[in-house]
């Protein structure tokens, strides 16, 4: 019998061929794969719906996550989908997979970090379901939003010179994976060490516990902007400018002095870090959980002043997948290196 | 630091806590934690949601479980969950966590199964997460469902002098699964050993291939039946009384004789497990994924030639807990044993 190994298809393989396969029978499942959610008619509004599983030795380790923090985070990444959607997140389910390994105090911890992310967004736990585990900790959430279907964002709406935009800054939450792992290496050469992890707090911080950017789902409401595409961006940026371009049919062209950097991430780089550059991190990074999004250039003029949100280039129809201009005034290609657990994981 | 062992608390002990620490910020969620699925409101309807996860290992061993009947039941045990809450499902995510010792092959048919369940029951797949697993497979389900707000029946709102009703069969699940562990000793003891299942085809089936009841569902609303509370059958038939008892604040009295088994089901027994009563595999056996639900007596008329439902006992404001009328006409008092990993699995 044949046998095709994972890795010869990757993430997104294995997704495309899942949707091309999909029969969708209700006319009320309005979009299925291929977006930050599915969007499901509910009389005069919608329901968006997304879901995120974490599995302990994949995306996490809690060697240096504190479970709190996980918890949170768990959270957070689905209120990113929905916030990518420009919707107002409601519900989540709560399915949790735990070892004996696991005392009642570390899962109280983890619920503390759960119900502090569902007051910070006024998320309601609605259901959930725990079981035991023979291996380490899994956690598998599905958030629910709601939005008025005109106020729905796709990946698939940008237009030719629409400008493309990114809240926050990019890379931070890299740089913080890099600095944890390279404490938990120094800790497992050395136990007695004490890690040194205040210096670089504000990266640490960045990978341990991101925010949504609820915010500038709201802004937009009250600025009466409705972004013409929108993702958050998880894999990097790289991989989300290429989600956009490919879903609206055009090219995207950047420019890497506009690549919304912090100086507390800068100067960790400099200091421990000198190989990689910011501009990497940013690409590639991945787990920033900012939003990227386009507006059309009429809108450019109610946001052109926010002092978080960055213009960093603008979609292109007569350009091939995505350019950078670097500083060098150099325009190359960019590729997207998306999702590579399959690769690195087993 | 206090370290307190998650089974002194069971799985009831660890939802009950959670479900306390729960606050729900939004009006329409209309019921969070504590039913087959959490209910929010949708404009002149409501969507249900219920999730459940499947660990290999804990839940399913893939050395007698072929990956296809997973599949499907992965899907069927969430659609039972929205059947039970007496509402239609349309729509499920799939989380699907994979080892490379899975081939392309194998998740073509995971997914084969799937598929099969989403046709069978018009149920559309709208999104999900791929990613790659440590340890086994994970499959983490989620599934959205739909009705009138008057439609929706909850466990606890059966009256005094209900009728307690039960679809099909009860047990055979558990028998189903006691055949194919002994055929799994014995394969392990001689590999070149054939299995023998075909004399077992109805149990082994019973355990492989659930089906969700939604044509008892669609059948209420034809004969325009509501039942007063309504649970599916996962955990076994003592289980679900007590939750159904609990919610209501009322006691249940059942009789034994008229527990619904199936012929095949007691010939295995007769067979194959001389120690096994049909009544203690019926109440504890647990995965037959039948509907246990109450009706007024006026709605007694309208059911009681149905071939497919049993009338097993009453609820009784004046018995505490369940009490069973054995064939013996003796009167015992039933516990449920509930959900064991924590103890079993680990």
């Amino acid at each position: 019998m044949k046998r095709t190994e994972l890795n010869e298809l990757g993430e997104f393989g294995l997704i495309k061929e899942i949707q091309n396969k999909t029969t969708l029978y209700h006319p009320d499942s309005l979009k299925g794969i291929g977006d930050d959610a599915a969007v499901i008619d509910a009389g005069d509004k919608v329901k968006v719906v997304t879901t995120d599983m974490l599995l302990e030795g994949v995306h996490f380790d809690l060697s240096y996550v504190p479970i709190k923090h996980l918890g949170y985070k768990s959270v957070i990444v689905n209120i990113s989908d929905i916030a990518a959607m420009n919707a107002i997140p409601k519900q989540i389910t709560v399915n949790i997979g735990l070892s004996n390994r696991f005392s009642k105090e570390a899962i109280d911890a983890l619920y503390e970090g759960i119900f502090t992310a569902c007051e910070q967004y006024k998320v309601d736990l609605v259901g959930g379901d725990t079981t035991s585990s023979r291996s380490g900790l899994v956690i598998s959430i599905t958030a629910i939003g709601e939005a008025k279907t005109e106020e729905i964002t796709y990946r698939n709406g940008a237009q030719d010179k629409d400008i493309v935009c990114v809240t926050g800054d990019l890379g931070g939450a890299y740089v913080g994976l890099q600095i944890l792992e390279r404490e938990k290496q120094e800790y497992l050469a050395n136990p007695k060490m004490q890690p040194k992890l205040d210096q670089y707090e504000y990266v640490v911080m960045r990978q341990l516990k991101p925010e949504a950017r609820m915010d500038i789902v709201h802004e937009f409401r009250d600025l009466n902007i409705r972004p013409t595409a929108m993702i958050d961006i998880s894999d990097g940026l790289a991989s989300e400018l290429m989600h956009i371009g490919r879903s609206s049919g055009l090219g995207v062209a950047i420019f890497e002095d506009k690549i919304p950097v912090e100086k507390a991430m800068l100067e960790t780089l400099t200091s421990e870090f000198e190989q990689l550059s910011p501009t990497t991190c940013a690409l590639n990074g991945g787990e920033d959980y900012e939003l990227l999004f386009t507006i059309s250039q009429q809108d450019f003029e109610k946001i052109k002043t926010h002092k978080d949100i960055s213009f960093i280039g603008y979609m292109d129809k007569k350009i091939e997948g995505i350019k950078l201009q670097t500083r060098a005034e150099q325009v190359v290609d960019i590729q997207a290196q998306g999702w590579v657990h399959f690769k690195e994981g087993l």
